[in-house]
């Protein structure tokens, strides 16, 4: 992604600041330090940093230590590479002096308590100190509306992973360990260019499928049973995330019914979904269908969320805390019911919202017609 | 690994929690929720938790939602697992009065601010009020020493990383991308049983092996070069960490040199590393070695570092900061010399410290003896 849409990136981000009248941040997350820098790197753990931004009305600084600084250089756009000796608090603390910062915002969703408490130390015996102010969420925020770049980069990744769904599903055969599928989906999405997948892969079978978030187990498939694939890949830093649910021969009247009533009760949302819409609303649109049909109980889930640089990130779309949706905005679509013992069923689609509604960005043609 | 392997961590948990003076703690970190709980689930996120311990003298809790209810219940040794609705906050508020608790430790180098902000609000609102206090450690600290059930399980580990090694060094040649070797070393750890790797693998080659923690590109490897390759898998939760450098055809007299350095520098400290003595001084065996040789400005990290459930775990083997070793730790032995734009070399060995000295654990006989 090129200079300009970085640019662009910082001076949204400058306009926040000065609304929060804040003079500097402090950026740690990152899949924020990506967006606004386009640095790539992961962090270990989280006590082991690869790097953080600090930015101000003029200037943007990516810090980091000297096993990251080529890295940083090669792939920051319009950052001066800072590297940081004694950690980064010292480093942090040694440069906001010279850059005038009183009231420096941080992520309070990110930051742990421990860092914080050394740091305000640090900034309290500075002279004239620096005040740290969290930050809930600002340049998450910004991250909810996708650009032209993001939506390119996105539906290259609902591309591949629609690929990789495809593969699988004419690959399942009752005998096959769910472990085995899951280990088939990670070979076709690397091999297919992805760096990694966007979360471990949930393919729950039988019983299993009536597990919302099933864990992959040594359990084989057999024949007339549920398989819930729900499958996500990352290309070039961004997710997609996709649902299928296959049967592997004739299911039980029960499992044929709820397979109807979740690809309608998906459908009456797909349909409905635009820019201006409460994420309640639309969320309702489906749990109002499914439990007109009996299955309310067992639609425990949010219908969906925001899909980009991270798997889940805003908005949500569930039954409380309305949002407005917004143009540009990419979020998933995937009612679920799940039977106990019995089985469950969970369609999902990424959709990104154009002006007037939505378009389908995954593109996988197996559903059944019952 | 059984109930009294558990049963004996919480025990001597608990000795500790009245050392502090305190009478619950609350452990959200997923190594530290593992070691003590046996359940394995991962966070998909920082701010998604798959589930919590709150520990006290007499009760241990596992808190979790509906998500992971069913597996935490399978996994978790000797805890009583409670599903929260509302959020791990309310979760929490609600059954802190009936414990009793006064005092709550929290894990302050994982718990963030936001989060520790928010429970604090709702914790004075009880009566009467629990006090936030926080950990600097206590679990990290314990599993730095190993039980036998991690000893065997860590061989495990650092074994099918040691097959690992040997198929790759095997499979190396001239044209073939880092970016490709690192996906072979990803599947041959796969099929060979690892839930994941350890870490992101290093595959650096000619001028990319000058950097300590170069990420894998797709440069092509060319015949005289050093390939430094720092592989890790991850076998039932516990890692190995190893790192070959490997020559493909004759290398220069100066890249000689500096293996031959390395070598010797790691076989000091590999001889020489033993329970009772301070890391700082271990690190200088190797360390004083380089500077000897001239290269002393060429070897900026650390000697090495503990592993079991993470890569990097205590005790870290550097210039600073001395501690104590004791028997039943794992530690890496992984000097480095790196010089710019001319290539690197680092060599690593797991080691395990027995009453007396160390028992290497990785067993990969790809060394030159020049």
């Amino acid at each position: 992604m090129g200079a300009p849409l970085y640019r662009d990136r910082i001076t949204r981000l400058r306009k926040r600041l000065r609304e929060e009248d804040l003079d500097c941040v402090w950026i740690v997350q990152p899949e924020n330090r990506r967006y606004l820098s386009g640095f790539r790197a992961t962090d270990l753990q989280l006590i082991e940093s690869s790097g953080s931004l600090l930015i101000n009305e003029h200037d943007s600084l990516l810090l980091t230590d000297s096993r990251y600084t080529e890295e940083a250089s090669r792939e920051a756009v319009g950052f001066a590479v800072k590297t940081v000796q004694n950690g980064i608090i010292k480093g942090l603390a040694a440069l906001l002096p010279d850059l005038g910062t009183k009231r420096l915002g941080f992520e309070k969703d990110y930051v742990t308590w421990g860092i914080h408490q050394e740091l305000e130390k640090e900034l309290n015996s500075l002279s004239p100190p620096v005040e740290l102010v969290p930050l809930d969420g600002v340049v998450e925020e910004m991250r909810e509306v996708k650009d032209a770049d993001e939506r390119v980069a996105l539906q290259a990744s609902a591309d591949l992973l629609s690929h990789v769904m495809g593969e699988i599903i004419d690959y399942l055969e009752p005998g096959l360990t769910e472990l085995a599928v899951a280990w088939k989906v990670e070979k076709l999405a690397r091999e297919g260019g992805a760096e990694d997948l966007a979360f471990p892969s949930i393919v729950a079978s039988g019983p299993n499928s009536a597990l919302p978030h099933a864990v992959p187990t040594d359990r084989r498939l057999e024949q007339g049973e549920p398989v819930i694939l729900d499958l996500g890949v990352k290309l070039n830093g961004y997710c997609s995330d996709m649902t299928r649910t296959v049967f592997l021969g004739a299911p039980s009247p029960t499992l044929k019914q709820i397979y109807r009533t979740v690809r309608e009760a998906q459908a009456a949302a797909i349909r409905e979904i635009r820019p201006g819409l409460e994420t309640t609303f639309v969320d309702s649109l489906s749990r109002n269908l499914i439990k007109q049909a009996g299955f309310g109980d067992y639609f425990g889930h949010g219908l969906g969320h925001g899909v980009g640089l991270a798997t889940h990130e805003g908005p949500r779309l569930g039954p409380r805390k309305p949002t407005i949706l917004k143009k540009g905005m990419v979020v998933t679509v995937e009612p679920g019911i799940y039977l106990p013992g019995e089985g469950g069923v969970r369609l999902e689609e990424m959709v990104f919202l154009t002006g007037q509604g939505a378009e389908i960005m995954t593109r996988d043609p197996h559903f059944y017609d019952w």
